[in-house]
Formats: C-alpha cells, sequence, structure tokens
C-alpha cells in the first residue's frame, strides 16, 4: 500500500503540486501551449475574457492529474495533452458561469471576470470555452473519454443548480451537502483522473480505481476550500475569507455549526444566513461559533478522510514517480488548510 | 435541378414545415422521446426549467433537418435520431444563454425563463442541455459528427459575442451583420444538415452539398426573422415585434436604413439605438423609415437569394420526397414573411 509520504514531503522544497508540475513540466507546457492556442478568436473580447481566467489560472491540478495519471500507467500517445486541456476549459467555464450566479465582487480577492467585462460577457465566453473543450476531446479521438467528460459536464451543472436551490436554507444536511460537492467539484476531479486509464487502455480495475482517487481528491479539495473560506485552521481572517457567509452559501463548516447550535445560536443563522441580513461584524461571530462547535476540526478531518481514500485508490495503480506524486497530492491538498 | 415548388407548396393544406414533419413522423416521435428522456433530471428544477424551453418549443427546424437529409440519403441507422436531439438540445441551450444576455421582458411574446426562474438558473440549465447534447452525440458514435458539431457551438459562441459588442452601433455594416449571423445562427442549421451524410456515408461532396444547404437556409431564416421582428411585408405590428428595435439590436433591415438615412434620419437611430433613448412611439417611426428606404424588401430579397441557394444545393442530392420536402422549407421559410 502507498504509505502517506508526509515526512518526505516537509523536507522538500517544493510543494506537492510544484513538484508534480516539475515532473510532468514538458507535458504541462505541451498542456499550456494548447491552452493559449485554443483559447484565442478573431474575436478580440473572447480571446481577453478567456486570457483574464485561464492564464490567472490558479495550479491546473485538473490537468495535472490528467497528465500524471496517464504518464503512470506508461502512456506513450499525445492524447492526454487534450484532455488535460479540455479538462481545464471545462473548469474555466465553470468558474465563469458562477461567477453570473454567484453576483459576487470578489472571488478568493479578484475582480471576476463578469464585473470586468458583463454577465452576457461570462456567459457567452464560457460556453465558447466549454465548446472548445469538446473539439479538443474530439482531437484525442477517445469516445469512451469523450462520454466520461461529457456526463461530468451534465452532472456539474445538476449540482450547481442543487447548490443554487441550497443558498440560505439552514435545512440544508451533510449529507446533502456531500451530493452537491460530489457533483460539483469531485466529479471534474474524477473525469480528469478517469480519462487516463481509459486513453492508456488500462483495464476497467484501473479506470474505477483512478475514478475513485479523482473523486476523493475533489471531496478533500473542495472541504478544504470550505473551511479556508473561514479561515482555516490558522483562523487567517484578513485573506479572501467570508465569501460564502457573505452569499448566504451553505458549506460543510457552516451546516455542521448550525445543526450544533442552541436556540440563539440558531437565531443568529436565521438572521445572517436565511434571511441574509448581516453587519460587518457578523462574519468573525459566525467563525467563532463555527470554532466553538469544532465544526472547522470536524470538515478538515473528513477532507482528511477522503484524502487517505484518494491515497489508497492508488494501490490498484504501479509504483513510481508519478504515483508517489498523485499520493502526495492528496496529502497536499489537506496540508494547505493548516 | 430541383425546381422552386412554389405552385405545389400553395396547394397544399400543410405548410412545409407539416409536411416534413408528416413524412418524418415516425422518426421526429422518436427525437421528441429522446428530448424528454434526456431533459430528465433528479434535480426537479432543472427538468422544469428544460421543458418550459424544450417543450414550447416551437417546429423544431433544427432536427427535421437532420432527420430528413439523413433519410434523403438513404441512412437506415439511428444515429441520426441521437444527433437531430443533439442539435434540438444545443439550440435550446443557446436560447437559454441568450435570454441572459439580453436581457428583454418579452421574447416573441412569451416571458423568458430567466424571468420566470432567475438568470442563474438559464445560465445552469442551459449548461446541462449542453452537456446532454454531447452525451447524446457520443450515443450516436460519430467522432467526424462531433467535430462539427462542437466547432459548431464554439462559432455560436463567438458570433453571439460579436452581436453583443454590435448593439447600439449604429456603424455595423451589412457585411459584418452577415458574418454575425453566419455564425450565431447559420452554423447551426450547416452542421444539422452536415452530420447526416457524414452518418451516411455519403462522402465529401453530399457532405459540402447539404452544409451548404443548411448555411444557407439558417442565413434566409434568421433575415427572415430580423424583417418579421419590423413586421415583415405585412406589416403586422401587433405581434410581439419590436424586440429587436427596443434592445438596440442592429439587424439587416435596420442596417440598410440606417446606410440611407439623411441627416435628420439620422439623428433618429442615434438618439434611439446608439442612446437607446426612446419613446413608444418611436418603433413606428422606425417601421415607416425602414420602408421608406425599402429595408425590409431588401432583406427580404436576400433571403429569397439565400433560400434559392440551400434549394440549388440540393441538386447533388438524390431526388426523392425528402429533398423536395427538404426544397419546399427553403422557400416556406420566406414564404413565411409575407
Amino acid at each position: 500500500m502507498n504509505g502517506l509520504p508526509q515526512a518526505d514531503m516537509k523536507g522538500d522544497a517544493l510543494d506537492p503540486v510544484a513538484r508534480l508540475t516539475a515532473l510532468g513540466g514538458a507535458d504541462m507546457k505541451r498542456v499550456e501551449a494548447l491552452l493559449a492556442d485554443r483559447m484565442a478568436s478573431e474575436t478580440d473580447i473572447i480571446a481577453k475574457v478567456a486570457r483574464y481566467l485561464v492564464e490567472a489560472g490558479g495550479k491546473r491540478i485538473r490537468p495535472l492529474i490528467t497528465v500524471a495519471s496517464a504518464r503512470m500507467l506508461g502512456y506513450e500517445g499525445d492524447g492526454h495533452i487534450s484532455l488535460a486541456a479540455s479538462v481545464e476549459f471545462i473548469h474555466s467555464a465553470t468558474l465563469l458561469h458562477d461567477d453570473v450566479v454567484d453576483d459576487s465582487d470578489l472571488r478568493r480577492g479578484k475582480t471576476p471576470a463578469n464585473q470586468v467585462w458583463s454577465n452576457p460577457h461570462s456567459v457567452l465566453v464560457g460556453d465558447f470555452l466549454f465548446a472548445r473543450a469538446f473539439m479538443m476531446m474530439v482531437d484525442a479521438g477517445s469516445m469512451p473519454a469523450l462520454k466520461v467528460l461529457s456526463r461530468a459536464a451534465a452532472v456539474i451543472a445538476e449540482g450547481e443548480v442543487r447548490q443554487l436551490a441550497a443558498v440560505r436554507d439552514i435545512a440544508v444536511s451533510r449529507q446533502a451537502y456531500m451530493g452537491i460537492i460530489e457533483a460539483k467539484t469531485a466529479e471534474l476531479f474524477a473525469a480528469a483522473a478517469q480519462v487516463s486509464p481509459i486513453l492508456a487502455g488500462a483495464g476497467p480495475e484501473l479506470e474505477t480505481a483512478m475514478e475513485t482517487y479523482g473523486r476523493e481528491l475533489g471531496l478533500a479539495f473542495q472541504l478544504v476550500d470550505d473551511a479556508l473560506d473561514y479561515g482555516g485552521i490558522a483562523v487567517d481572517l484578513g485573506k479572501n475569507t467570508g465569501d460564502d457567509f457573505r452569499e448566504g452559501k451553505i458549506t460543510l463548516p457552516l451546516a455542521l455549526a448550525i445543526e450544533a447550535a442552541d436556540a440563539e445560536e440558531r437565531a443568529f443563522f436565521e438572521r445572517t444566513i436565511s434571511r441574509l441580513d448581516q453587519t460587518d461584524a457578523d462574519f468573525e461571530t459566525a467563525v467563532a461559533l463555527l470554532n466553538k462547535h469544532g465544526a472547522l476540526d470536524a470538515t478538515l478531518q473528513a477532507a482528511r478522510g477522503h484524502a487517505r481514500r484518494a491515497v489508497e485508490a492508488l494501490d490498484a495503480a504501479p509504483k513510481n514517480d508519478w504515483s508517489d506524486a498523485l499520493a502526495a497530492l492528496a496529502e497536499f491538498v489537506v496540508e494547505r488548510a493548516y
């Protein structure tokens, strides 16, 4: 079984994402070039909006998973480059549409594209990236991979709609919430990992294993994100926190605190979440309540459980630098909350 | 060469769309069943929004083109049913997203879905239908058809963005406008027709011919739609007209009138379109100016030219009931403006 390479990781100057990026450097360079090429359009504004989103674009965790999974399985073709880029475009399209759905002024400290341009631009450029994602899947030439990714795109939209219905609903259960993030977040991670054994022809056992790896990693990733929006365990409230609270978005930390709340605390959540009637001081009160009820701890414990299951899923895979890096990535996703 | 079956058409109790629907009745029933099946979701609200759009859903001209083209070419498989339904879902997704982009209260006399529910619902259910469209393409199993349709989806988004940039811009030329509608409307008609020779393995000549048929029909369709928004030739202003004018959307009739306007008329368009400063009486004035400059006539003449080229493209196809019906459809698209 894969050990949890924590000690190893702590001694490493590079975080696992950087290590994985270095290991997959040549492939990721090709993915970046493909992203740049395929977001180009004769319509200037499309290229601008797409660049704003894709180039700002975070750590490319999803395409890294596709590339590393393919290499881990000894895949020697080019299809993983196209599919990795497809996965990133689906993610980018989702972010653009999320901004319209959430209608918030800042997203993790950055002005969302729909505020820089407009809602119509975010909708249409999202559609453009989504369509271009499917064009790249066609280039990869694998119908089973197309099936997995098109299904993921539909499930993501379903998850987003369910999340929309859950906004300001303090009755949302832990179970309902987990169902939402499994659809809106974990499904794309699962697909990103599953398409590689498909391309590599690695067989159904490895397809299931990698799909599980991606899904569990995605759940851990989202739960940590949710905890970080309340400052994580370090509780650093200065940095881009409180988006979810201010939007009345129910996440696991909040759901757990509401579940445990006494009458007075419940009244606080009814005012601030159900009625979205908030003052500036309310967020700090919320964080204090979450900590009082151990909701951030419990959320991160749940995240750790999912990360562990992601690592365990790699048992079925060959042991090599790539599988080590994928295991380290699962651990890192949780560590960043501390 | 295919004659223009006008005389024949006038003597027919059914309009060509109804005739084509009757001819393709068995196939279209399967398409309808598939649409109903694939818009279903465990998430109730998705099914409701999708039904509102797809069931209200007009005449299904695009899937009819796919079905009739496949049958005309002697195709005996099932793929045309899935692809016809895919084409309709892409169209429905586009309509849902258009509502968010246009932000108008009524669309052809009907309350748009984003007013019944919300912008987020329209965005997300559009994404859902779009993803489901790709799932159905996978079912059809033709990678070249997937290539055509995914490319069409990207081109549509580009056309929509260009149209957005053209709103309230009275400098938009006839040529620029034709480029916009070729992308936002004609591309999907072209794809709807082209996928059938691909499925039928009918060869590149028929692929090009049917792609041309669809594209020219799509251009005619959009030009007639634009003319009808100003009442068409009958100038019946009571019925769902004036949407484009009120949104400051430049269409061919308006572009032609602006081109021909004298200084005083130009000032009128600068106020009503560039500045979107309108009174209730302005629309009638606009219609009068369009007629004065023959802009509606010229638009419909252009539409007739495109319809003729659609019919001529069928020269390369086998002569049978299906090709006759497709030719009649092209004529009908123009006739409905009178």
